[in-house]
């Protein structure tokens, strides 16, 4: 049971921002802006994962499978090779560039100071821009602002996975600023 | 030196608010609806001291001294009073609902998983609303992410305390959306 009085039948973050509209305007413009932006050079699936990455290393199983299920959906990959991300991206067939980025990701996720000049000279010389770098910071500390919202105030979520894979598409096509909480 | 080339004579998070115009957007009306909303029942001063507290325990020195310097303005105490609820809340002459819900805020900057049922039965036991609680839970997460956003990109920071405390009586009258970030 959450910690306070939430609508019943909305998971994750959804119950949060219908107890409070006001506050989640401006929380879902960020995340349109930062993950879905056309304006960017990171695929909506490269952002996605990065919010997927940050997500398990918080341990938020809401967020964590809702955006993984986005960036299968964005990366045409299925849950196992996100899956195989989160556990070990270095290993895995990703550009040398978003292994670059991840790291930095990571290192934001345990706390600012914690990014070093190396993990961002890495991802330079494999071409990230500054905007990237920037994308990335951004993306993976508003995730750790959105898990501890979900997982704060003991919000429920799905424990069966197939049903973020199967809001994927619907969650793709309508973005997050216009969409009904309760669909 | 930060890790991307951002407009070098502005501190902090107004550094990257200047780089990425279209992200600042929704983090300020955030911060603006938070900290600073008339329709909330906890103090702007109550407000501000919370993100003081969980930027005191990221170690984030920019928002820990500007915030902490709003608290003090708002509160009309001075900064060595707001250095010792940094230090140990508990003992200090805040009210015991305040504490309870510093100590849920705490709990949400080590992770949302770690806020506990006792945590918040002890809250609301001194009075503290749903509202207010999920207030505290979000403005937590939120300084969770700005903090990350300004250390991780290694952005500089006044180090005269003075110069905080100097500049809090501005930013509270204009507060987080309509500023001049050179200002």
């Amino acid at each position: 049971m959450a910690h306070i009085n939430l609508p019943a039948d909305l998971p994750g973050i959804r119950g949060p921002m219908a107890f409070s509209p006001e506050t989640a305007k401006p929380l879902n413009e960020l995340a349109e802006i930062l993950l879905r932006d056309d304006n960017n050079t990171l695929s909506r699936g490269e952002r996605e994962l990065i919010g997927t990455y940050v997500s398990s290393l918080n341990d938020c199983f809401f967020c964590q499978n809702i955006h993984g299920a986005l960036a299968g959906h964005y990366l045409q990959c299925d849950i196992p090779t996100i899956d195989a991300i989160k556990v070990d991206y270095e290993t895995t067939a990703l550009s040398p560039k978003l292994k670059a980025l991840l790291s930095i990701a990571g290192s934001v996720q345990k706390g600012g100071r914690q990014v070093t000049p190396e993990q961002i000279q890495r991802a330079k010389d494999l071409g990230a821009t500054d905007k990237e770098i920037h994308d990335t910071v951004l993306i993976a500390a508003a995730f750790c602002m959105y898990n501890r919202y979900v997982d704060g105030l003991a919000t429920w979520a799905p424990q069966d996975r197939q049903y973020y894979v199967e809001r994927a598409p619907r969650r793709a096509e309508e973005g997050y600023i216009d969409f009904d909480l309760y669909k």
